[in-house]
């Protein structure tokens, strides 16, 4: 077989870490008989270390000499993890994103991929030398390094599997797979076998941190399936791809955001298109809403909107809803910091009725007020108090039978 | 005017001193309007931590992945470099050694230069971007990374500077040119406004660290004139050059190597080709002579040969000798490690008579024995006692008149 393997900052966060990553390739290669290649992150925290010393210089501000900078990560644990390799009598060679033919724009810091060049990956391969694959960087048309943005090894594991036509593309962490639920949040959370790449999205869009949205995107749009797996474990972990909905559980997972922020324009005219014109102010600001809710006025055709912005993005959302406030005649801006977003994700919300009811109900019963309802084809999500969040996920969790999952 | 600067490690030990470097580029650029192309070292002990990381996985033996381990140090100091111009409103970029064009072959970890390609930089160059380019590294034919071993970075400066037929290249480190000997040593040295290629080569071959010997070769070959300069002071430095022999002067410098060992191989036949065996037996060995004498029997037809090899050939080499002795018949192989060589070099020496007789009568004068002599065009050398070494030194430098120079 040929397979990718991915490992991430905290399966490399030491030369003795580095070893038994090492071992666990070697075995594969030696005894499994398999042709891999390796991609790898930064140690540990070598890219937050790289990121203050930039910082002291203004790096931010010189994109194309930070990506030169935060290059160097994964060349050091690619460089040793080749050496490790090779040592234990699997000859292996570091190469950098380029190297690898990782052709991307030249979008400094969170370039996307254009296309991948294998050429010398598959060299190296027919020689029996196993490549070790920097992650997360690749190289412009004109010559230039570049980086995929944080979390970009995923992406350039999957890339380089639908380029090599590998048989898996396994990403390992610390994590064993995707959960029902957040482990820390849920006790009862139990690994999952397999989910869909839509199911993937939402958890990771909803906070789920196993893989990056752009890796599960070119996943899905590549058909490479994505085994999530834990380095320190042997368990299977969890199949990413596009897999049949279970009959018997419409909802795969809950997910919980404690990191959104509540805005209400309060009192602004009541006529179509006034909601539209604060959605169109913050996007071009750069800002992503989450949720966003109107309400019918109670006197003087007047309304209130709410809507969700992340916590990052607050200062600047409060600015453009207060210019937005003021151009309207709107009376006030609510700013709530203290909300939470509950979410259940499942390919089987969309065929199965009563999913949103059996949520709404379990909330109820556990005395928690749902601020604000947003439904999509595979998901539901519940803003509620943050207080109330971890309790709510729990009920939620429950309340769809992960507890006890078969 | 088009200038080459290098910076070594030292100048680079801290975001401070970058910043105090970039002052300086920034200024020559803006204030001076002068075309910079600026090669980096990596940053102080950068290198040997990175070697002494790759230490414990047998990198050593994996001599490409300790390549590209390596090229990750210059390339830390290029991005913050780039960075610290930009912020001062040089725009500036950092470039790989391979996108700076330097094509070696694959003779990882002392790889030679084959070609300079510097498309990218001219491109930069027009652009009015200042390029900083990582020193002591390239790309083979094959695309893999190569270095150029340690000190290579004055090779880089060097080769780019011929290739952009740059007007000036100057190397910065943290002493302020090429003295007339070694200032620890020999308190009333003084700093040499210019020599000559052959005069630079004898004495960095003799222990002066100014200047790495392939890239003075480099100099010579190209014709670039270079210049040694202080990074930390506004003293001119050292020219050096195709220069003329100042007549009143024969000799430019003196120079100490402490790191040196005498072999006696006692006792061995007395006919032709026998000194020549134990030579060509070391050289098969990769095991460089220095000096080699042999004295005239005494007796039986027998004859001793004395040679001197580096301190760090010292075991090896005394393992060929001791085979070479076995092989001849020969009684006894005696080792002293407790030696040193005073050498006097200047390209006045093929001209001036009496020379040699100058530095004999200085060293007898002191009651300081000589045990070995070797002579080149532009080289008188003395084995001495190491106890005697530094008084030898200041003794030949005071009888050159190099004390008081004009």
């Amino acid at each position: 077989m040929r397979i990718v393997q991915k490992y991430g900052g905290s399966s490399l966060k030491s030369v003795e870490l580095i070893q038994m990553v090492a071992e666990r390739v070697h075995h594969a290669v030696h005894d499994g008989g398999h042709e891999l290649v390796v991609v790898v992150s930064a140690m540990g925290d070598t890219t937050d270390e790289l990121l203050e010393r930039a910082a002291g210089l203004d790096g931010a501000n010189s994109p194309e000499n930070l990506d030169f900078l935060m290059m160097t990560g994964e060349m050091q644990s690619a460089a040793l993890m080749a050496m490790a390799l090779s040592r234990l009598g699997t000859p292996a060679r570091a190469l950098t994103g380029a190297q690898a033919g990782i052709q991307t724009n030249e979008d400094y810091g969170k370039a996307r991929i254009q296309h991948v060049d294998v050429t010398m990956v598959e060299s190296l391969l027919a020689q029996n030398i196993t490549p070790v694959v920097t992650g997360f960087q690749g190289i412009s048309p004109r010559g230039f390094y570049t980086t995929l943005g944080r979390g970009g090894s995923d992406l350039t594991a999957i890339a380089l599997a639908s380029a090599l036509k590998a048989d898996s593309c396994e990403i390992y962490s610390d994590v064993a797979g995707v959960f029902t639920a957040d482990p820390r949040v849920v006790p009862q959370a139990q690994a999952l076998s397999a989910l869909s790449y839509d199911e993937m999205l939402e958890l990771a869009s909803q906070g789920a941190q196993v893989l990056q949205t752009q890796a599960v995107l070119y996943a899905r749009q590549s058909g490479v399936t994505v085994e999530a797996r834990s380095t320190f474990e042997a368990k299977p972990g969890t199949r990413i791809a596009s897999v049949a909905t279970r009959e018997d559980h419409p909802v795969t997972a809950v997910a919980l955001d404690t990191h959104i922020t509540k805005l209400g324009l309060v009192g602004v005219p009541d006529r179509p298109g006034v909601a539209a014109l604060a959605c169109e102010r913050l996007a071009a600001a750069g800002i992503n809403i989450d949720l966003v809710f109107q309400a019918l006025s109670h006197e003087n055709y007047r309304a209130d909107i709410a809507l969700t912005v992340a916590d990052a993005d607050r200062e600047r959302a409060v600015a453009v809803c207060q210019e937005t406030l003021r151009e309207l005649g709107g009376s006030d801006l609510v700013v709530d910091g203290e909300v939470a977003k509950v979410s259940a994700v499942g390919a089987g919300v969309r065929n199965h009725v009563g999913v949103a009811a059996t949520m709404f109900r379990a909330l109820a019963d556990a005395g928690i007020n749902i601020q604000m309802i947003s439904t999509s084809e595979i998901k539901v999500s519940c803003i509620v108090a943050r207080q109330d969040a971890n309790r709510a996920l729990n009920q939620v969790h429950d309340a769809f039978g992960l507890d006890n999952l078969s």
